[in-house]
């Protein structure tokens, strides 16, 4: 994967994902980076100037279409025409990012990032070179440099490799709907505080029910809508009609005793979905065999 | 506005927000930005360790309680305990940053930010120091740091001459509840594409109401909850009954021929009630006189 961003502070961007896992890709040559200053295209030799007043009126200065465009075409032009791309405007004015646009966009081979300043670029060359105008939350920033940074943060992780063997990105938050539940390291008891006694059990079966009801839990005490998702994706399955018995007669089928069982069953259908699930995602969870 | 950082990557957190308007800010004394390295916390003398496994098992390993504690209780001991101050944990599991956030936060005095990275923070110290648990949305991200830098930048924009004196954070995308209309800069005509010439007839109402239809546009299309949410808080006026005219008098208040007027004002409200508005925010144009 290659990303590609076209800014007017490609040091900020360099220096920002250099470290920790991505910076071990970038060596690996998992994934590569390449940040390319679109003040280098101005038209304007002496002053490198790149932006003008807006048409119309309004406060604030706008990014001219033509270094834009140049610095663009220049890009194009040494990527492989054989491979797929998309370019990225980060902009408020865009979908909102998430994890399912990460898969999505993990799949291109090369992605290029438009990062604006200022009040924004001119319309024109936006039509022009422009495929995904995409934002990563409903807040206003002082340019797409932080939010392009964010967006190959989380995509870097779903390229194979980029992620250690033992940390799968498939077990982490949002790919199954759910937040995660609190977690506990070393020591046992810190200032008298000591770690939930399930987690020192053993009993894994134990350790997943008790991880899931505290998912529930903190899910519909902070995001109550992924906890209304999950939740009518996972309906308890109804108890089962009681057979009636024709009088004389044994149970014909072997469901006729099972009454209170599946009751039983019916209140652990969440917890027994999310085990059965294992490392799958949201979709995947909901099409299991919700019962036993 | 004091901005602390409690990270593991203190280098990754200052260059990223070295730049430009923040750059600028801190230099003038409006905002400050401390970034302390949790490392030099650990009670590990020799290797500087701050993590271990999970109890209860799973992939990963966890930020253990005791540095990130030690870490805080030194930054606290250094704060005016006079500042209001909140602790804020980057985090999936948090409720999602937006705009009413980032005003609510800029309130404060100091804000401390807590950047996790493996595969969290032991949750006895998160219970111990911290006010509030945000994501900034439904992507999963390497550490903390970039999220942490994201919120900066958004609050800092609303500390009061960050921003220079032309540009307005109010007058931005989200604080009316609309996305930005298309912009455009010189020249007028670049590669066949010409500036919209209603642009250029310098008619400030008709470029008002010009903007809206494309911000209701562009709104519509990108981000229908937002679109949905904006014409339910601008209904269209019902039109005006005609009142009947007492056969042989002449009307009495003036109304009863404005009839067809009062349906053109109507089409034409939610133009007004924007213009109206002028810089005020969402909730401000929902309480402002609609009609004429």
């Amino acid at each position: 994967m290659d990303f590609h961003v076209m800014t007017l502070f490609p040091e900020m961007v360099s220096q920002g994902l250099s470290t920790s896992i991505l910076g071990r890709a970038m060596e690996k040559n998992l994934i590569s980076l390449e940040c390319i200053n679109i003040r280098d295209y101005s038209a304007d030799q002496k002053h490198h100037k790149v932006d003008d007043y807006t048409y119309g009126g309004g406060a604030g200065m706008l990014m001219q279409a033509q270094p834009v465009y140049d610095c663009y075409k220049n890009l194009e032009s040494r990527i492989d025409p054989q491979h797929t791309k998309r370019v990225i405007y980060v902009t408020p004015q865009g979908s909102v990012f998430n994890q399912q646009m990460a898969m999505e966009f993990a799949k291109s081979d090369d992605l290029i990032f438009l990062c604006g300043h200022y009040e924004g670029i001119d319309e024109r060359v936006l039509e022009e070179i422009v495929t995904d105008y995409v934002s990563i939350g409903d807040y206003v920033l002082t340019g797409g440099e932080l939010p392009a940074m964010v967006m190959i943060d989380t995509i870097s992780r779903l390229v194979p490799g980029v992620l250690n063997n033992d940390i799968s990105a498939e077990t982490e938050s949002f790919t199954d709907g759910l937040l995660e539940y609190p977690q506990y390291s070393r020591p046992e008891e810190w200032m008298g505080k000591k770690v939930p006694p399930i987690l020192l059990s053993g009993d894994h079966k134990k350790v997943d029910e008790w991880r899931l009801m505290m998912s529930l839990e903190r899910t519909k005490e902070r995001r109550p809508e992924l906890y209304e998702a999950w939740m009518a994706a996972h309906p308890p399955k109804p108890p089962k009609r009681r057979r009636k018995r024709r009088k004389n007669t044994t149970a014909v089928d072997g469901t006729a005793d099972t009454t209170i069982d599946s009751i039983k069953v019916n209140n652990a259908d969440n917890v027994e979905a999310v085990k059965n699930s294992g490392n799958t995602n949201f979709e995947d969870v909901s099409s299991n065999d919700l019962g036993k």
